[in-house]
């Protein structure tokens, strides 16, 4: 059995949305933010702290989007992976680090110093800083999607989640006001998925049940 | 033919690596950093104006990862490469994206407020918040790496340069004295590779060829 490690809307959002997408069983642990301050039990499964950890038997995965591809991979009767002989292999592992290390990381640096830090260590100039730059790099994606419905294969692929989790995250923030066209119309699009829709009613109704706050929390790690 | 877009020991040395590795024909295009404001040429190539960017045939690529692990994979005679099929393969990608995402970006903080930006927009705090995340993370490697050559597979892959890279970045900070025993160790070891030390010499000779200064410039991107 699968079992992911949650906080509400963190990164881990995205393995759930991919195993709502792939429709396997599993179990979601959710947790409160930030899990490594809070839940000392936790380091047992995740020495870092961090939230998401996942489990697939012996498979141990930390990184959110590498979780996304090995799902996809290895559980991709529904064909949510590109393999290295398709065509839109190279723009599918691009697109993949870039919604991570190009899109998500810049906006924990605004979560982090416009709201997480104590009062006194906030920094509005670095949280605009990364907002600026955010912003900046979605130019390229703005172009990569003119006349497209997906960012690589011409189908709905892990890709697609990838980027899809920063552009929520981005909404979270205030940022998707400042979407260009073809942006925000490949967010709308994405977030009306049913397996997006489930992946949030699943969050919440698992905070309920397991006694955990359902404020969102993306992780700052 | 393969084209590489480089600065000086910028992530954009990872795919480089690789290349030596592989052995494989192409072209280093050096150019001094950060391009986007001293060549606005490049814009052409890469309209985000950043380092990397590789082309091969159709193919153009961003992220400097995703470009080892394509590299990897459709020029595998060398077994870079891990299939889904393997074991190891959960391993293989988590740590490609652990490498950039976990390893790298909190470096470039301390680049760009300790080092880059101009003094009334240094910020201590900041570099030093994110040379502690930098060096918290390392925890988890050191426990994977006991007793361990390589991070994924029982063999060197496209995984030991996304995590080798950030080690080398993280040498150039001063941080890595502060490595524990296993972790010290690896990046010893990857450090005499003949093709880590192959990419050293060829990007020195590309600048001094190419009319770009010779000192490391890592990309705050």
């Amino acid at each position: 059995m699968i079992i992911l490690h949650h906080c509400m809307s963190a990164r881990s959002f995205r393995p759930l949305w991919m195993l709502e997408e792939l429709g396997l069983p599993y179990k979601l642990k959710m947790h409160d933010f930030p899990p490594r301050l809070r839940e000392k039990d936790y380091l047992q499964v995740n020495n870092l702290g961090t939230i998401p950890a996942l489990t697939d038997g012996e498979v141990f995965m930390t990184e959110s989007v590498a979780m996304c591809q090995y799902l996809a991979a290895v559980y991709s009767e529904k064909n949510l992976d590109v393999l290295s002989s398709d065509l839109g292999f190279s723009d599918y592992i691009n697109y993949l680090h870039f919604g991570e290390a190009t899109l998500t990381f810049p906006q924990t640096l605004i979560l982090r110093y416009k709201y997480f830090e104590v009062e006194e260590r906030r920094n509005i100039q670095v949280a605009e800083d990364y907002a600026k730059w955010f912003l900046s790099r979605l130019k390229s994606l703005e172009g990569k999607l003119s006349g497209k419905e997906f960012i690589s294969a011409d189908r709905f692929t892990a890709a697609d989640i990838s980027i899809g989790y920063a552009l929520m995250l981005a909404s979270h923030l205030g940022l998707s006001e400042k979407f260009k066209p073809e942006v925000s119309r490949y967010w709308k699009s994405l977030a009306l998925r049913e397996a997006y829709q489930r992946a949030l009613l699943v969050q919440e109704k698992a905070a309920k049940e397991q006694g955990i706050s359902a404020v969102p929390s993306p992780n700052i790690r």
